[in-house]
């Protein structure tokens, strides 16, 4: 029984709803897609629900699912996984937080969440902060791309349980950080402290005192949000016996493969934006699968139409994915698995995540041929119609790498 | 409310996937079965997990989940079942154990692992073995076909968690049993004390010393493998109101069976092999349907050719099952609701069994009818989408036996 490679594409947000741009047809039934028609044809296809019916997942809670990590269990905010895509060092247990650069007048009050949009010295900035000691809690930041940040809490007694320090609005007092259980106080106070010190020495920075000589707004604190506790994930290679790589642009879900022990690829061009590269997306898998049995690429830009509520823009985006697609299985050898679905559904006539089911389809050279076309009315005739919990045990399955259960 | 008696019939292995020698199509796709396909058309059809999406089961954990045990909490190794299947009495926690008779050297080295394909005097050479007592432990063995057997441990403080003697391969030196965990050191102590002394006396067996000056080679060992504990299960009868009889062929299926108080029916010329007379199967239901309310009848060729990566063969299995089906539906009293599935897929493009969902069929007279044909692909159109530990309890609402929850 020969074993297989598979490479796991999620079309971030790219189910949808019946758009009266569209002649009530959802963007892909819309969208010209030949080649992902084509693969249908000969895959099993169906319906998948990212969490449990109903439910709106976020892209994290959603991409922990699909790879095997109940998200029940390991996700408590959307910090550790953000610090994980920005390389950070993290151990189990560790809290992590979001956050922004941001401005504040002298009485506290934000006057720009983002510090007018600062590009660069962010790094310069953290400098001074970074490896600060509150009683015995060591702190971590690193800085992301622009006004981005993240930050991480090491110690004996801390908890996820806080509220955040952005009050996220300008013109309002930032918020201090409050205990949402009796165990957070501790967190609560060494964040407030460390928030209130990094401020002291962010506003007297000489890259804030040049800032502010140029006219700009000064990158004088730090907001942190979304607590939460760095999860202990068992390696996906180790649970399932598949050399792991991934192709993402975006931060967070870089940061929930690196968790995963899922290394990434870094392809330049992929931006995680509408001006994306797919194509070299698609080399990076063909030239890595050499290397790996599993590769999980991640396209975002049809997520990012779908909070846009641009429909046609999201028809635009599928069919620039479909040629991607056709580029991908005109190259890729016999012997890989191709599963083509989403991390959850961002109808474009609500402009954020919904509960709806995503479509998927499955190709081997051997599935059944269930499929006509790949978009969520002609998947109904398929068989799946599965938790994103069962895709795993589905995918080695089809990978011949099952173990049977039995004689 | 008339109550109905029912007909389950396990086409062991017959999922299958898109074969390249079959155009892409499935073999039950394939093959030509006009009785199948009528039954379908009055049916109520759809595909049905074996275990549960993507889980490769083997015939005797599938076996057990569609009569409604719980295979994760029951199964702990085939052993049982095999053991069973040959009549032998067992009590709930005795280990059990499948056994081959071989020919060591004397480094204890495995020259041939079927003893030279011994089929005669097998049970001579166990009599004086079974009910040696080791400790406290009482050892009981019984013949199977051929080389084959099985071995009981009966004493305080078993457990199953214990590896082979068997080294699966010639050449090598039998294995110690090794202890699995903790609890299993008594167990690992008494089997691999046990084969020593069996070894010393069947290399001295007059059957031997007689194989021996035949030229043939010696069956001078007992090699177990596959241990597991038996299991309480409660009586399929008592549970479900359905007294049960089975039509079976191999011994494992026949021993799950026994464990669960299904009445098996021997039939002359039901071998379990490609040979099997069918339509002497398809004779003892119709005979036995005045004596019981259920009867299981399983189908093993089906399986076979997936094994042996024989498509065509397949198809000529299927061809022949449809026969004998047609002869069934055509004596069968309208009373009896008719039950086709299998146990899992065996596709003919892996060679043993895969995780695919198998396709099924519930017919009665008064079933809502929504098939085509019988197959993988077919039976999309239908409303079963089920698990297979949700079979009994659909059984029992087309046989009008469910209890009403409620009022």
């Amino acid at each position: 029984m020969e074993k297989r490679k598979a490479v796991l594409i999620i079309l971030d947000g790219v189910g949808d709803r019946a758009n009266p741009q569209l002649n009530y047809k959802t963007p892909l039934q819309y969208a010209r897609t030949p080649n992902l028609d084509n693969i249908a044809r000969k895959s099993v296809v169906g319906l998948m629900d990212s969490i449990a019916p109903g439910i709106r997942a976020g892209s994290d809670t959603s991409h922990l699912n699909i790879l095997g990590y109940d998200p029940y269990r390991v996700y408590t905010g959307r910090g550790p996984f953000e610090a994980a895509g920005l390389d950070m060092d993290l151990e189990p247990g560790d809290i992590a937080f979001r956050c922004n650069f941001a401005t504040v007048d002298d009485d506290m009050v934000v006057i720009d969440r983002r510090a007018g949009r600062i590009k660069e010295g962010t790094d310069e900035l953290l400098k001074d902060i970074d490896r600060m000691v509150i009683e015995d809690v060591k702190i971590f930041v690193k800085p992301g791309v622009e006004h981005r940040a993240a930050l991480v809490l090491r110690g004996p007694g801390l908890s996820p349980e806080v509220s955040d320090v952005d009050p996220h609005d300008t013109g309002l007092k930032i918020h201090d950080a409050k205990p949402l259980s009796a165990e957070a106080e501790k967190t609560a106070r060494i964040l407030n402290e460390f928030v209130k010190r990094a401020h002291e020495i962010l506003k007297e920075h000489p890259v804030n005192k040049k800032r502010e000589k140029e006219g700009k707004k000064p990158a004088n604190i730090i907001l942190p949000r979304g607590a939460g506790m760095v999860p202990h994930l068992k390696s996906f290679t180790e649970k399932n016996g598949l050399k792991a790589a991934c192709v993402v642009g975006t931060p967070l879900i870089r940061g929930i493969c690196k968790l995963a022990g899922i290394t990434p690829i870094e392809v330049p061009g992929a931006t995680g934006g509408y001006d994306t590269d797919m194509v070299a997306k698609m080399d990076a898998v063909l030239e890595n699968l050499r290397d790996y049995d599993f590769i999980l690429v991640n396209i975002k830009a049809t997520d990012i139409a779908g909070h846009d509520m641009q429909p046609l823009k999201k028809v635009e985006v599928i069919e620039r994915i479909d040629e991607a697609i056709g580029h991908l299985s005109e190259n890729i050898p016999d012997n890989v698995v191709l599963i083509l679905t989403a991390d959850h559904s961002t109808p474009c006539t609500v402009g954020d995540h919904s509960g709806d089911p995503v479509p998927i389809m499955i190709y081997a050279s051997d599935t059944r041929r269930e499929g006509e076309a790949f978009n969520e009315i002609s998947v109904l005739r398929g068989s799946l119609r599965i938790l994103a919990s069962d895709l795993i045990d589905i995918v080695k399955n089809h990978t011949n790498r099952a173990e049977k259960f039995g004689a």
